[in-house]
């Protein structure tokens, strides 16, 4: 089987084989319904409640404090459509580089009769903090801010902007997704600091597809988008994905375990791709503000990035031209254009997010491939020129 | 390991090993992100839409009418919060049988400002034809009652209902999980008859958890409950959990060759198990009307069903006092009640849901384990009195 260089992790990353043995035992003989009384039942209960405990330690948060979900899209609708329900309609604050399941809930909330504030970022795509107090001034009732962008890799410094939101009486939310697995995250300091919610993902982490988790303070009251037989404290009915579950607990336990190691090598790996790019002339977006280490998003003047996906695929290279949920139109990173960034460079971005199987070899051979790439698309540009 | 006979499944069922074998890939090699352009994204994009063929070919509906989503609570809750969502308030009608994932979205209707008719039952479970007129006559503007009941097994006349909702200008849903792989579902002929959606889940028919579907008339306008990246024609954004989308796919091939060999099977297990229990007297609910072949539900007078349950597991036998869904509440039946079931024989109803790999012999040794237990608490009763 063809198998290209994976270099696209902050759209899915592989399983890790331990995380699927893990698994396997609740794909096959261990298939009961959490909610039977009997063996098998019991047996996926327990299963479920030994990875809210591995889930929650992953992130420092009681394992009461964790709502399973089928994905992050759907935690974030939980938190932004669920908290709206139970409150009287006011101003809705988000990062003007949410990801789409962040942005569309509120703009559902705007035809509902919501204000909605779209929070100004800087060129570096951090959060301007006069348009954050600006928004909070409002009064914003919720706000959610993403920890870590799928796209850029910008970290927000979240402890200051909750602190900010609670002396406001603002919910505060943010969409870890992208951070879970790249930089620590403690719930319990956050939350102590203003943060209210959390939204992470097991994908991301080199788990399944079908899990992931709202980190939820119990003071906030959420209407569950999900009602029916009462799952996770009422708060998301369905029976569970008792295996997708088990998988996101032992890709937590891994992902913690493996932290400081993953991050420090892909960081390292990341710096040479990134010396890599200085040779065809590459603009790195956000270079100038903390990042997760494994993220490099950057434009090659007068190339095209979808251009460039589709040849360097055929050339053995899984990369982006933005985040795989907005791949399906071809619109220019969102991310990008709040950042102020020209529509005709925006065009040509190209994400590279490494992760644990990836090389120095990868790393080498990918700028060769880019180079080459680069250097034909040129040439077919002097020729139709 | 201890593994007890299961006669639970209309709780879940056990996934097929070549289900399982379908899936693998999608949980180590082909990981993709359906939503990436590269040979990864492309690879997964491909899977799933092998599986809405698969999906649809199982219940006659066309590919582009399937919405997949994570579990049959989530297709249900979708249809009636989402028609609902596009519709001034009216009124919704539904069965006094349905799963609570069809009530409480309705409940959450009326919450809203709807109306809601709780359409009566005999006591055989079968819908009451002048409490659905009246019903529709209120004008209702949203219907749904559920093809087979998950405790009683009992099946309705949807062609018939669905006509009438039509004529009246509903929008008539099905949610058809229970009977998915135990009787033919023809969603065109369903679809010419009035029924604009049905919902069908993977794990009742030795699939995975994490897949279900809701298969939609695309004249019903829907707005999704979790919004983003605009999967699944924008009505159920996220990333698609591709491997068990892959195991519902292969399990509805499955269950389409196997039915009518296990429905045959089954229904003379089943005829032998209520032989059996014609020795202890068992009142056996909805005997007299249409029922799946595979579920009996009954009660031995005298005897409390959960204490019933917690003994034969005890014993190796894994059954269920009522659906796996409301287990947490020791309320009896609801299902029972509408019946008109006194509370106290509904409180001791026992749920045999028989599945593909029950044998005459699991049915013979249940009977005799049934048999000596009912002994024993009836020993014990007797020293009590």
């Amino acid at each position: 089987m063809f198998a290209p260089a994976y270099l696209d992790h902050n759209a899915t990353t592989p399983p890790d084989a331990r995380v699927l043995e893990a698994m396997l035992p609740f794909l096959t003989e261990r298939y009961g319904n959490p909610s039977s009384r009997h063996e098998y039942g019991r047996a996926a209960r327990a299963a479920i409640d030994a990875a809210r405990q591995q889930v929650a330690a992953a992130v420092g948060a009681h394992p009461t404090e964790v709502v399973f979900a089928s994905c992050g899209s759907e935690a974030n609708n939980l938190f932004i459509k669920g908290a709206a329900a139970c409150l009287k309609p006011g101003t809705i604050a988000v990062s003007a580089i949410e990801h789409p399941c962040v942005r569309e809930p509120a703009a559902d909330l705007k035809r509902l009769g919501w204000g909605l504030h779209e929070i100004a970022v800087d060129a570096e795509g951090r959060v301007v903090a006069a348009d954050f107090s600006a928004a909070l001034a409002k009064p914003a009732k919720l706000v959610s801010v993403m920890l870590a962008n799928n796209e850029t890799g910008v970290l927000q410094d979240i402890p200051a902007l909750a602190a900010q939101a609670r002396a406001a009486r603002a919910w505060f939310h943010t969409d870890a997704v992208q951070a879970l697995g790249k930089v620590a995250i403690d719930f319990r300091a956050l939350n102590a600091a203003g943060v209210n919610a959390l939204t992470i993902s097991a994908h991301k982490i080199y788990g399944p597809k079908g899990a992931a988790a709202l980190v939820l303070d119990k003071r906030v009251e959420l209407k569950p988008l999900i009602s029916g037989g009462g799952q996770e404290r009422n708060l998301r009915s369905g029976t569970e994905n008792v295996a997708a579950i088990v998988g996101f607990g032992a890709a937590c336990e891994l992902a913690t375990a493996q932290l400081e190691a993953d991050a420090a090598r892909l960081a390292e790996l990341r710096g040479r791709l990134e010396e890599g790019l200085a040779g065809p002339g590459a603009s790195i977006y956000s270079r100038n503000a903390p990042r997760l280490p494994n993220t490099t998003f950057f434009t090659l003047a007068g190339i095209d990035g979808e251009t460039l996906v589709a040849q360097l695929d055929r050339a053995g290279y899984a990369v982006a031209s933005g985040s795989a949920c907005s791949s399906v139109s071809p619109e220019p990173s969102h991310t990008l254009l709040a950042m102020g960034v020209e529509p005709g460079m925006a065009k040509g971005a190209l994400r590279v997010s490494l992760g644990r199987a990836n090389t120095q070899e990868d790393v080498a051979r990918f700028l060769q491939a880019l180079d080459e790439t680069v250097r034909k698309l040129k040439g077919l540009a002097a020729v139709a020129a």
